[in-house]
């Protein structure tokens, strides 16, 4: 077994093995770029250890493993159009470094790369992994249609708002669990319970990405705490708020967030004072909480032994920290 | 045996069945918009057509026919935007009717259908198939990505043109023919034929619409007579002038389509003149010939009785018209 450290290191020579050094260069070179500026290789690493709970060989889920870190630089490349983003991961976004219809092109043939390095599965699995992959893309293109609604939407519920986080964020991880699992050799029955351990996990994630977008420790946290809160995204806790709070603080949040930020520091301050009233922090980490318990059931009913959970469960517990 | 007609019928029975009236709607009504409002259905029609040389029954064929037409019109969508086209088929395109957003997230959920319906294939062939497609796909990006680079260089030589039409054009009609074939049951070599029938095709025809753009009759054609010279588009007549000019009548031509239009039937009037004092469009019929022969060729070769190829012959007469 090994450990998520060497997975990831096996994944960064198997990409760099499959760079994109073809003509045409205006195309391909865009491709480079984004798969080069890094981030944690979350969705391959993931997929490989999925793959190595089931048989300790993973060369056969490289191909997937590259295919899931394509499509999902691939929707780097068009949000970032969309949210007209101007950094990612500290860098240039490929529609500032190059153009929009560089940004737009290269996407599609990134999109396209991935079902072409999916294709170089295992041939037994190739129909599975097909749906699978189908599956979570039109989720993921969903889930962005959903986000991209909510922010002119003065209606959205908790519910909704957790479905839209399943589509947009945990969909993604999950199937590509799913398929780490399938090429590893699990029944359907352990793949299926994969699927849940990853959609689980990243429901979780996300969840703690909006706490610590407000309450995390600025030395710890990497982005600027409160950017959520000046973005005026309606994030679990936003929505949380609107949901308990007294006639009264709801419209002032409301207010809050439909005024001009003047003084940055000063709205993140009186909106974190509304979440503390209604004890927001502790309901959003029990939710997280809940999520990851669930991951932890899906992973305790997967039919192997223990120790090959091992390396599971530490890096669920490594990704999302209890606090309660 | 039935004609393409009947075929055209059947398949857009088959589109309207399988509608996207899902939710979120705000990704999918574009995509119905799209559908709806037409195009002649080449790609489908030629893969059912393609089917039907080898099977009378042609059902099983339906959902790759489906994924070819939703693919091209995802390039439209994209290449609109990239193209900055208010109208597509005299209505307004996506992004105008819509926003650029919307054009480029619609599109990107169409290529994705693309293989999902291309995954209820019959089951034995998925993975050929979806190579197919993944061939071809890259090759739409890459010849939109030589398109786009043409616009922009002075060096573009009459194979590189040819090239491009290839990718960007007849590369799709020839993986919709070669799975069409497959799906119909023929051999390796006879779908290669098919694939190679619907390249040369592809390629005649847009030889054609190049010949036509100039020289067409303006009752018959459609499109506003000289566009692409109004455009200075790089076509095969403009290159082919440039090579074959004196240097002065080269730099000539050059001067015309390097100045601001001031008078458009004007520079009409000079380029066509150019083009005969230099026969181009006898060149270009000649050519478009060869390609029209070649297809037909491959036609030939097929090893099928020769009435299962008629509807395929008369339908490539039908498109190519020779007049030398």
């Amino acid at each position: 077994m090994q450990n998520v450290d060497k997975l990831r290191t096996i994944f960064l020579q198997y990409l760099e093995e499959n760079c994109f050094d073809q003509a045409p260069q205006g195309l391909y070179e865009p491709v480079n770029y984004i798969l080069s500026i890094g981030g944690k290789r979350m969705r391959p690493v993931m997929l490989l250890l999925a793959c190595q709970m089931f048989k300790d060989e993973v060369n056969g889920a490289l191909p997937a493993a590259l295919a899931v870190e394509i499509f999902h630089n691939f929707t780097l490349l068009h949000d970032d159009i969309m949210d007209d983003a101007n950094l990612r991961r500290g860098k240039p976004t490929v529609h500032e470094k190059y153009d929009t219809n560089t940004a737009i092109l290269s996407g599609d043939v990134m999109m396209i790369y991935a079902y072409h390095y999916l294709s170089k599965s295992p041939n037994h699995l190739i129909v599975k992994l097909l749906n699978i992959l189908n599956r979570v893309a039109i989720g993921v293109c969903e889930g962005q249609q959903y986000d991209m609604n909510f922010e002119t939407s003065d209606t959205v519920t908790i519910l909704e708002y957790l479905h839209m986080i399943e589509y947009k964020t945990a969909v993604l991880l999950s199937g590509s669990m799913e398929m780490g699992a399938l090429i590893g050799g699990a029944s359907g029955e352990d793949a299926q319970h994969v699927a849940n351990f990853g959609r689980d996990i990243g429901i979780a994630f996300q969840l703690q990405d909006d706490i610590l977008d407000t309450f995390g420790d600025p030395e710890k946290f990497g982005k600027k705490v409160g950017g959520d809160i000046i973005q005026n995204k309606k994030t679990f806790l936003v929505l949380k708020t609107l949901e308990l709070a007294k006639l009264a603080d709801a419209e002032n949040l409301r207010a809050l967030m439909q005024t001009p930020t003047t003084n940055p520091s000063d709205k993140i301050q009186q909106v974190k004072a509304l979440f503390n009233q209604y004890n927001i922090r502790n309901i959003a980490e029990k939710k997280m909480d809940t999520y990851l318990s669930n991951a932890l059931a899906h992973l305790d009913a997967i039919k192997v032994v223990d120790d090959r959970k091992t390396e599971m469960r530490d890096l669920a517990h490594y990704l999302i920290k209890r606090e309660v």
